[in-house]
């Protein structure tokens, strides 16, 4: 018998996450230079980070030798200025893939189920799996949440509710209403994380305010982070907001320096640049209008999306994407979630966009 | 009910790592300058890192808004040509801490346990019963591990057995043909993770090639880190070497983007600077000679360290801590490993050790 042999069943279960390919392998692939490649497929931030972030980083730099701080004290006090919230409400994740993984390793285990939506985002069953717990995916309503049939599905067992708003890959929005209604509606014994990673491009119209919900309802993670408006994906920090005895538990699981001190820093640093915040809101919206002028003069189907990024139906979506990698251009093919005549693609810089668009005409022929 | 009387029963029995207490915290508590402050508790390089390392990161930090590359092609690389082995083979970690969790993750659960000695690094219980797995602590040797009683506590449910060599805190060394002897006599199935963190700084006598014997021991997995002798703590990068049956449970299980773009570059720089680990390893030989010098003129009695820390028995140890911070200088308390007579001290610079000496003379005063 092997050592893999024993390793649980829903372990060896697992496919690993599918990341959207870097610029870097695609250049080695295609005999490309990395220069030419125009990549979006990973809801990056094409403006890059604010240079009050890159500034802070820099002088991390020089105390990278020493362990980083692991109760994210200076973080944590500026999360707490900005939202009005509690040190003891927040848990500080290594993104917010850390966070849901956190969340995960808390409240799951055997015998537990987690409820999420069809389409929505892949790490939410990955890390129900990888915990043993039972996967309750609810079919989507023009590929959003469908929170009336999630209610209604969340069994005695389940222990988790995931949330996407905005979702990804599809770029739905459910109203704050709904959401508040669903908190209602939901057993107080179950956790709901709420993932907001892509909550700074919603529009004036669309804002709501969850973290003020979270006193109401203690059962209520809103999760956030760094990687997408503000630019730090390459950093990795996220951040939960929730009842102080839900993040009491989660810092219990957290290992020890989940986040590094340059991306304590640079996030802190950001946290306090609200312009840049907005020019990469108001570039984004400009960039969604661009590429879907481009879909409806294509005759294209496509997503009404919340976010950084748009999915549009294209039929043979394995083809064109083979199509526009060799032209140079990544975007994120979305076959394992259930979506196999789909694609994404995040808004870029406007001559990024017009590469993908050229790109697409040419692939389609 | 609340969620968390929901959380396994398991999790809310954790009691969190305790780190060494980082300096700004210090600083704060006793009002003293961050500068006047000297911490010798978390066994970081007192050189900083490399300079190649250092030009790296800081390369690296102008695409930060960029997801990490998830596979790490490039550190691994360089990983396969420094020590001979095959990518398939390797998991890079979020420090060594997330090789030991993701191991944990990948084969411990409930109805498993795990086999560690007394006194060694505190995450390996922790890992264990994160996972809801049963924990068999085999008591020490002289502080350091009984290869022979561990051998002997392994049981049909046994899954992993630790092994840290040194061991932290303690700083006691295994000779690499009785590490040898114990991969020998251990049924192939249970996987021996060998956490070599502090490996850099063995003296030469010491040396022994753990990773050539993967391919003999298909259950053996090396574990590294370049937080120590490489002086990348702050960045957090550990990886491990293992049968690729194990790399591919581990990746599995593994966050897509747990190393950020940072402590990648970082790291592969830092991997080809010989010289500089040569220089730290001389300046912790006479650093341990400068502090056990002094525990012998204080008639203080000493654990032989192989790390870059040494750990003295003071009797009063919490006592003694509170008097040296009072000072202004930072150790570590190891009441926690069930040590509450020591402490353990980093080697530093030779300032560093010297203020230390002259505050643990005050201390006994």
């Amino acid at each position: 018998m092997s050592v893999a042999s024993h390793s649980p069943e829903y372990i060896r279960a697992i496919m690993p996450y599918q990341p959207g390919m870097p610029i870097s392998e695609l250049a080695r692939e295609m005999g490309l230079a990395e220069a030419s490649i125009v990549k979006l497929a990973s809801n990056e931030n094409p403006l890059g980070m604010s240079l009050r972030a890159r500034d802070a980083a820099r002088a991390a730099l020089s105390e990278v030798a020493r362990y980083p701080d692991g109760s994210a004290f200076a973080l944590k006090a500026a999360l707490c200025r900005k939202f009005g919230v509690k040190p003891e409400q927040l848990v500080v994740g290594n993104g917010s893939n850390d966070i849901l993984e956190i969340a995960s390793q808390a409240f799951l285990g055997p015998g537990a189920s987690a409820v999420y939506a069809q389409h929505a985002f892949a790490v939410y069953p990955l890390a129900t799996h990888a915990r043993g717990a039972r996967g309750i995916e609810v079919p989507a309503k023009h590929f959003g949440h469908d929170l009336e049939a999630m209610a209604a599905a969340i069994s005695v067992d389940t222990r988790i509710v995931f949330i996407a708003n905005p979702n990804n890959p599809t770029g739905t929005f459910l109203p704050g209403e709904a959401i508040e209604a669903f908190l209602r509606a939901v057993s107080p014994d179950v956790l709901v994380v709420l993932d907001e990673a892509y909550t700074e491009y919603l529009a004036p119209a669309q804002r709501y305010d969850a973290i003020a919900w979270v006193e109401r309802f203690p059962n209520l993670l809103v999760s956030r982070t760094f990687s997408k408006a503000y630019g730090l994906a390459g950093l990795r920090v996220g951040y939960a907001i929730a009842h102080p005895e839900v993040a009491d538990l989660m810092n219990r699981v957290r290992q020890p320096f989940n986040v590094s001190s340059v991306a304590l820093a640079a996030a802190e640093a950001a946290l306090g640049d609200d312009e840049f915040l907005a020019q990469s809101a108001e570039l984004n919206r400009r960039g969604m209008e661009q590429l879907t002028t481009a879909f409806a003069a294509l005759g294209l189907e496509w997503i009404e999306s919340a976010g950084n990024f748009v999915t549009f139906k294209i039929g043979d979506a394995a083809a064109i994407n083979r199509a526009l990698l060799r032209q140079g251009v990544i975007v994120r093919p979305i076959a394992g979630y259930g979506m196999p005549h789909w694609l994404r693609v995040s808004i870029g810089l406007p001559e990024d966009n017009a590469r993908f668009i050229a790109a697409l005409r040419q692939a389609q022929g």
